[in-house]
């Protein structure tokens, strides 16, 4: 594997190394890297857990983290990211970490660059790196995917998320279904009520509720989005045995789900976070020890 | 120690072990920490001299450093403080330290989180690592604390610092005089006149005058502050032998003290930010070595 | 040399050393510095390519970079650049690398201050170590100084490039000729024409047109600045045998230079990119080792 782009570049078989090698890491395997690699971390929009979750992974595999600012760099003075990448190569980067807003940013970066491009999220394409350590999480309760049902709910359109599980969970077995409000299915085939889902779902996977793209608005206030699309009480009480809940964060409390639902039982929302950590460690090597 | 988020939380058993902790890292002992631990900075306020000396101190005990930059984290997308934090957590952090703007932020960290947090200034409420830096510089220059006169000047009903020193001055016996205009007095009984508290003062610790929280206005320019209640070439002559002059920084030159005493044999303000990463590195090592 | 502030202080005998030190770098040669130093980067303006160079070069030859976020800094409180950089010193700083705005903002810190200053920049002024990397890709080139003929292209009377590099390859026995708008000279004395310089160049300097300082405007559009000023198709053929285009980046292509020709095979403008780390490491060794 030489970047990481998009889920639909990946094989089932390569997904599953990336597994079963986060599972390792768990277990406290160490990395097995003859050397250390020099990576930078380009974040085009904010970002807490992914940034440092690839911030701790990087240096748990030995890796040399050479700090760059993007909201001070010189792409503030219109360089291409093609230009920018190109630097970071000279300056003696093995692989970067990209999150930026533009879909597909990638695409400039396909030729003429040599440093490893690892995609942590594309404007509203794919985020891979979420959508492996969502697949962990998975794969760790039940062991497998064949026949799984897994409920996605919330703005399915707008969703690296959903875009990135979708693809991959389908490819692996998993029965996806899509709920959310009819105008934010996109060119989803999806469901508009809780009653078809709920009892059958192994997995209930929130998706954040982006104020900050304005998908929200007085035609559609929370209060009513939590009402008819929330987790409630009512209906986490209604999930079927041994199913859990899943969200990619940073979550809107009240919102896509109750508050103190957030670390209940059937929760595996901060786990997940704890998962990306593994899951990113196997990425980095996988994409590392070809070089 | 699990925590560090108040002066009024420690005993001055616990204050004395950090000074002399501190002292023996000055004497170059070298940390015994068990393990490398990882460490994030979180600081939602500018800061230079509080976030770089910690960055310093966490190296010198064997920390690795994991960046988080405030200004550009899912903070931004409303994520509460208990949710960053439980995110760190569950990332790998073993501890966080946090400037933030609102007071006693920190209260809604005290369950469920099981990371340590220091506080590295809560809005208007304490500083607790300044006020044991302040400390450590006294206890240097004297030797002890009891009896010693410590006037502190400035605003000081809007300054964590003079909160924090206050509290744990008087706890050690010191006798603590606050000078300020009256409007800034707050609930403290403060002099309002240099005349009673030059001469024998042991101490005059200087507070920084905060434009940024708009306390000087057009009624009360720099000027007359400074000829009220500035440290002049005139005040700092009637100053007993051995007494020290302390700021917490960054000075306003000219305000609170003429610029040219900054450096003044009197003045440990530079000392003060030396002082600083000893004390840093000795509650650091006191708050890891329990976990 | 105990600071890198400006070429002009710089010996003709310095600059060899240095290298001469980068090419045993670039060859494999290890630093022989006797400890790990500790070094902040102070950048005041942004940068991608200078400020990421410096965190390379300083890691590789060992030392600890303790993070300095500029734009989130006491600087924003009005702290002067003296305090600033005192602070640092007294947290146990061995090195600052600065970047400014103000031009000889270094002035402040010639008395007082014992930690090794590099200037990285500072406003219209100098920019020695990009001056040095840019020596160090023609000595590469061309073995020696002695006689050749530089044509630097650009906005010369703003470019601290154009300056810093004027400066030191006249010293080196280099032929340097500046071409530009007659607006752009300065006190420079310029052609305006590329027809007298074109042919018998050995090096095509062509300097960033910096947008972010307004230097085009409605009656000087990029289209025609191209047109006259731009390295065009046309132009590079007629470039003689063995002669080289440099530009210190960022690129704005199809305005100093066509887009398809900044890889093109003289082009070495990438390379100065990693020329500058050897170059970089070589200054810090240097500096640091006298400490």
């Amino acid at each position: 594997m030489r970047n990481l782009l998009s889920m639909e570049h990946l094989t089932n078989d390569e997904i599953m190394l990336i597994l079963e090698r986060a599972a390792g890491f768990e277990a406290g395997e160490i990395s097995n890297l003859p050397r250390s690699y020099n990576v930078a971390n380009l974040f085009f929009e904010p970002s807490t857990r992914t940034k440092t979750s690839f911030e701790m992974a990087e240096r748990k595999i030995g890796c040399t983290v050479i700090p760059f600012d993007a909201g001070f760099s010189s792409a503030l003075k219109g360089e291409t990211m093609y230009d920018t990448v190109k630097t970071l190569e000279m300056i003696g980067m093995d692989a970067v970490v990209i999150r930026a807003k533009e879909d597909e940013y990638y695409n400039e970066l396909l030729e003429g660059i040599n440093v490893a491009v690892i995609n942590a999220g594309d404007g509203a394409g794919q985020h891979p790196s979420q959508s492996l350590l969502d697949l962990y999480t998975i794969y760790k309760e039940f062991g497998s995917f064949e026949g799984l049902n897994v409920t996605i709910v919330g703005d399915i359109s707008h969703s690296r998320v959903a875009k990135s599980n979708a693809t991959s969970l389908k490819k692996l077995g998993v029965n996806v279904r899509f709920l959310c409000p009819p105008e934010w299915a996109g060119n989803f085939e999806a469901h508009h009520s809780w009653d078809e889902l709920l009892e059958d779902s192994d997995v209930v996977m929130l998706l954040r509720i982006q104020h900050e793209r304005h998908v929200i608005n007085k035609s559609f206030s929370k209060e009513s989005y939590h009402e008819q699309y929330g987790l409630t009480f009512e209906r986490e009480a209604r999930m079927k045995e041994g199913a859990i809940i899943m969200h990619p964060a940073p979550v809107n409390r009240d919102v896509e789900i109750v508050s103190e639902l957030v670390e209940c039982e059937r929760s595996r929302i901060f786990d997940q976070v704890r998962n990306g950590v593994f899951v990113r460690m196997a990425i980095l090597e996988t994409i590392l020890k070809e070089r």
